[in-house]
């Protein structure tokens, strides 16, 4: 293998799929990324057979070749090389790396060895933008659990229901949801959310379109020049849809940025009391107030105008309250429940087409 | 006590005094502010028993007190406040802080129980520019050590040399030394290199004043509305500059950016090594270069373009070497040593009167 290749572009395509071979892995190999090529492209991969990523680059090619060489210290080296023409050369299982100023031999291990994730061979294959995909997952991923004791929950449900697609998480203290709309095929895949942040690293703000193609394991994403596969979660996913109340008795509509502010002040005297804070809505005064206790500390109270229906109390962890509100951009929003036990709900206009459910803590 | 501050003011000055009291104290105390009315202005404090911070600010004063309450989360309650008048009135032990929005009532210590640094009598008055002296501490406290086992290396030195003010550091594997010019007292303090972290987030890049007072035990340091009061090191300094090599057989000079990046692409191969990597100077080819091996990754060789006078190998630990580089403001810098064994330097001009000792590594 011998070939140039530009410092920008296998900086930019170890950058994308370097992280996944820096988790611990325990096989060895799993640590270094494959370098491979590929007619009058390089592909970079790494795996850490969860999940696989290549990103293809443009380069120029004397002969072809493959080799793995360590992740990390790829990576770093590459990024910290001034911009220009890098050459690359195999010689045995040495990796020669030269550039203006800088020559560096890397110890590889043989390609043949790197595990491949399995093709996907007829599959369902649809497409979203990579843009509303991206904000989508930024939405709702975050409320899939990080708790393997219950691993479905730790996935991120993409179902369409009716011709439309729902993506939605939920760690059964909160759930997101958001409605995507039509997509070509009937779709119901349970996709890890460690991938799906692996794939946001990827995704641009941008109209490119993301090929999505799948079967029964797996689903590859392509977006550009990045491929992404990922096995499937197994397992039922909840029927989260009856948590979502439709109407409820007490509701308070007010600016966004107003309610993240004294959730966040109220949260600071929540710190001993595990984020525990309580919402109190007065119909009469039209005024959403918050109140906290720090038992050692002393306590809080902060309020807001709001658009008041119905008074009331609720109690939440501030912290869910609080990331559910961020994951909104509108600048409006209307929080509402039915009594101290039921669900809560987080909405803003019709148009987001996204909800977000919190649970009540015992008051 | 009743009084009205800006919450900016009282942000400011919480952000500047809170993190002593943060550090981990065994004195529940220690972990509070004191808050004192003291005539038209409130002042803010905090200690560690080592080091202890007041700074002052303007206040609306109804009537006179103080007292103590806890630091972080008076910090962050009161940086999360919008801007504007806050409202602080004690009742018993409670502090009842109110503005517009925002109710809270934090629990206080009484201020009979906190301790105050002892006052400094007849001490010894000298004078130097914030932005001097912030530039020498910059240039010169991170090369302390912070090994407990030898306490006075983990001390700043400030001493008077022939009229001329030293301030140096070192932890045996390397030392800076920044020589200021003359001050109008013969001085001779060993501080603690974390009091002197403190001071640096309090001085600015400015021609303020600072005013420093001292006596054997402690040294005050004034400027602005910031009093910072630290405790003296005892024991005997080692006679540092008789390290500092005068002349040398071998040297570089090199643009500074040149020499910071190839230290860093070999740093990246010997992080099995401990950071050690060597130093070649090619005389014939006007050529510095540095070459590193990592024994199981691989190899580095990186090359800058130099002025050298004397061909010669050396082996340092490049995050020293790196460290002592970037602590240079300089465009142009000369590496010069006397063979393998001695101590290698770093200076640039001498117009920024800043030398730079590494020692090198056994190779």
């Amino acid at each position: 293998m011998k070939l140039q290749v530009t410092q920008e572009n296998l900086n930019r395509a170890l950058g994308a799929v370097a992280r996944v071979a820096n988790s611990r892995n325990q096989l060895p190999i799993l640590s270094n990324v494959l370098i491979k090529t590929d007619n009058n492209r390089l592909s970079i991969s790494a795996t850490n057979l969860d999940i696989g990523i290549t990103q293809f680059i443009g380069a120029k090619i004397s002969s072809e070749g493959s080799i793995t060489v360590p992740a990390r210290l790829m990576q770093d080296y590459i990024n910290s090389l001034p911009s220009g023409t890098i050459s690359l050369e195999l010689k045995e299982s040495k990796l020669h790396i030269s550039s203006d100023q800088y020559q560096s031999v890397v110890n590889g291990i043989l390609a043949d060895d790197f595990p491949v994730m399995p093709a996907i061979q007829d599959g369902k294959k649809w497409s979203i933008a990579a843009g509303e995909l991206k904000k989508a997952l930024q939405q709702v991923t975050f409320a899939a659990s990080a708790d393997e004791s219950r691993p479905v929950l730790t996935g991120v449900l993409c179902k369409t229901d009716a011709g439309q697609l729902r993506i939605a998480a939920t760690d059964s203290y909160r759930l997101a949801e958001k409605t995507i709309g039509k997509v070509g095929e009937e779709v119901n895949l349970l996709i890890p959310a460690s991938s799906m942040h692996d794939l946001l690293r990827i995704l641009g703000d941008t109209d490119e379109i993301v090929s999505v193609t799948h079967d029964e394991q797996q689903v590859l994403f392509q977006v550009a020049e990045v491929e992404l596969v990922t096995r499937l979660l197994e397992g039922n996913y909840p029927d989260y849809r009856k948590l979502i109340p439709e109407t409820f008795q007490q509701s308070a509509t007010l600016k966004r940025a107003d309610f993240v502010n004294i959730t966040k002040v109220s949260s600071l005297f929540a710190r001993e009391s595990a984020g525990s804070i309580t919402l109190h809505l007065n119909d009469e005064k039209q005024l959403l107030s918050i109140h906290s206790v720090a038992s050692q500390l002393g306590e809080n109270t902060s309020e807001a105008t709001a658009k008041i229906i119905g008074s009331g109390d609720i109690t939440l962890n501030s912290r869910y309250l609080l990331d559910g509100l961020q994951a909104f951009t509108d600048d409006e929003i209307t929080f509402g429940f039915n009594g101290k036990l039921e669900p809560t709900i987080l909405r803003s206009g019709d148009k987001s087409r996204y909800v977000h459910v919190v649970m009540p803590l015992k008051s």
